[in-house]
């Protein structure tokens, strides 16, 4: 990663993800020119600070964060416009529109982003310089991609906080397909069950059930949009899984090694996954504490906990069916966790493991 | 729900569930007697003072709280030797032990009960008297159930902490496999599909898959047990995903409407399920914090969420990829959401939403 702020980079289309990029990149002392055919969002940017709207001789950057829609013809706009610049862009599937911009001039120039970082809202009032903090970045390229321009890309990622990772346009959307395309689908298809379910059985849910299905309860015009730009690679996927759920929907009640064994290939999935620090979820253990309902009660039991000197690896809320009372589990290195529940026992809290 | 306690109480089997009810009982003022085959658990359980070993001449409610194997001869046992007593388990999954059991002389004496609790743990030392506290309590029933012999198991679930819910014991396991079953079912397909994925393209996972493959994780044999005993409900379930699921798949980048549909039922599926007070997922918002990862930095973002008096209702941490800043989202009622982010910057964080 270079160290020097890269010259003056361009920002096209002033909703969530440029104008946090352009605030991020601001803040970062580079200077940084907006664009947006939305005056609106162009006029809302800049008096938040993210730069300027004058426009610029030579950006050295281009970061097109424009719908999905309008992002091949803006980055072929900019190639053709800045013969100088990188250009990239922020859509989340990157395969086809890479194949559509080798064919372009320039296109050793273009190398394609995908910020891991969201928000439930949209447009540059919900902007923020730490959108991007500690989230991976995958940075998207070709065989023929100019290794100067990737470089560039990789900075600006690192520049506004993000995780820069470099990989191929076709591994990334093989890699999102699997690790947030699918996991989606499967979210939706246990949320889809609960339609039409009488209101006593649904009283019976848990956390668990609460985990699985949260993701399906996110835009479904965006997701559909997701999914279907990332068709091929979805559906490959999900051949594999019908076939995981055929063996599941045979075995279960006749053969249990054979659902056993899908079992365990879930559960060793689970242990790939990267946790903090590379601490793996089976070094934790959850500490479970009793708290009542009410304002000040868990920023209490939150300080109580700090002076344990136990570090936090995660924490959960339960708050189940209206009572006066919410269980909350904190997670951490189980050599830690005796020591957790002795320090907030000590200190008058029903803890256990 | 009766108000004074049950007369004697004897719990068969002193692991998790039956120490950490006899415990919530003893607190509770009830006379507990204690048994179990294993020497050394009775021993653990009485020195928790979970209760007396001695024997019971007549007890109003026998707890059967023994491995699901043993569940049916034991409770037998019981309706046979104390022909008073009311006679319930602990098992997960009731239809076909309500079956077996509605033969026996004295059956209507015989109660299900299913709490929804657990911890990672087993065994007398790991058992709470807070364990179901909060917690729903499912107690089934058939038609031939003494009313009688219900409400003293409602009453005794009640008094240890529990949320009982009353309903026949097809409707329940019909209810689990919903809520519980098969959420884990694609939790655990959801994971399996990581197997042999590449670790870059793991290292672009988020919250999401986080959320969605955390259950697969749990105890292989456990969920073999549960899912075999209930592989009808079960199954009948997994068809209806499993036509869901081709939905998807034929859809998928050749008809977004059809695709469309599958996605909207699912985020329906997503608002039926209860939340904190009745408040529903969507009425909340999520403020995101920017927090160092170093002991006290939370006990610290804690404090300062109580002094702006808005009460949370779930917090969330994601530890990113070794970065010294984990990013923390807390959740509130949307209408608080400007206040949370107003307090917690005029304090000095990094805060958005």
């Amino acid at each position: 990663m270079t160290s020097a702020p890269p010259g003056p980079v361009l920002v096209i289309g002033c909703g969530l993800i440029g104008t946090s990029a352009a605030l991020a990149l601001t803040e970062a002392g580079v200077e940084v020119h907006l664009e947006d055919i939305r005056s609106s969002n162009l006029e809302l940017a800049v008096s938040r600070g993210a730069g300027t709207a004058d426009p610029v001789a030579a950006p050295a950057l281009v970061i097109v964060a424009v719908p999905p829609a309008g992002v091949v013809a803006t980055v072929k706009r900019a190639l053709e416009t800045w013969p100088d610049a990188t250009v990239t862009d922020v859509a989340s599937v990157k395969a086809e529109l890479q194949t559509r911009i080798t064919d372009l001039v320039g296109s050793s120039r273009y190398v394609g982003s995908h910020p891991m970082a969201g928000s439930e809202r949209s447009g540059p009032m919900a902007a923020s310089s730490r959108l991007f903090e500690g989230r991976p970045w995958a940075v998207t390229t070709a065989p023929g991609t100019d290794p100067q321009a990737t470089a560039r890309v990789v900075a600006v990622a690192g520049i506004v906080g993000g995780v820069p990772l470099v990989m191929d346009a076709s591994a990334h959307d093989r890699a999102v397909a699997l690790v947030s395309h699918v996991p989606h689908v499967l979210s939706v298809l246990a949320a889809a069950r609960l339609e039409g379910a009488p209101e006593e059985h649904l009283a019976l849910a848990g956390p668990g059930l609460r985990d699985v299905t949260r993701i399906a309860g996110s835009d479904t015009a965006l997701w559909q949009d997701i999914l279907g730009s990332n068709a091929d690679q979805v559906r490959a996927v999900l051949q594999h899984v019908r076939e995981d759920l055929d063996r599941v929907i045979d075995s279960i009640g006749a053969d249990a090694d054979r659902l056993g064994r899908v079992l365990q290939s879930g559960q060793d999935g689970t242990r790939l996954i990267p946790g903090k620090h590379g601490t793996k979820v089976a070094d934790l253990a959850t500490v479970f504490v009793s708290v009542p309902d009410h304002p000040g009660e868990l920023s209490r039991l939150m300080a109580h906990t700090g002076e344990s000197a136990v570090n936090i690896e995660d924490i959960r809320i339960d708050h189940e069916l209206g009572r006066p009372v919410g269980q909350v589990e904190i997670a951490v290195v189980a050599a830690s966790a005796d020591t957790l529940v002795e320090a907030l026992t000590a200190r008058g809290w029903s803890a256990y493991r």
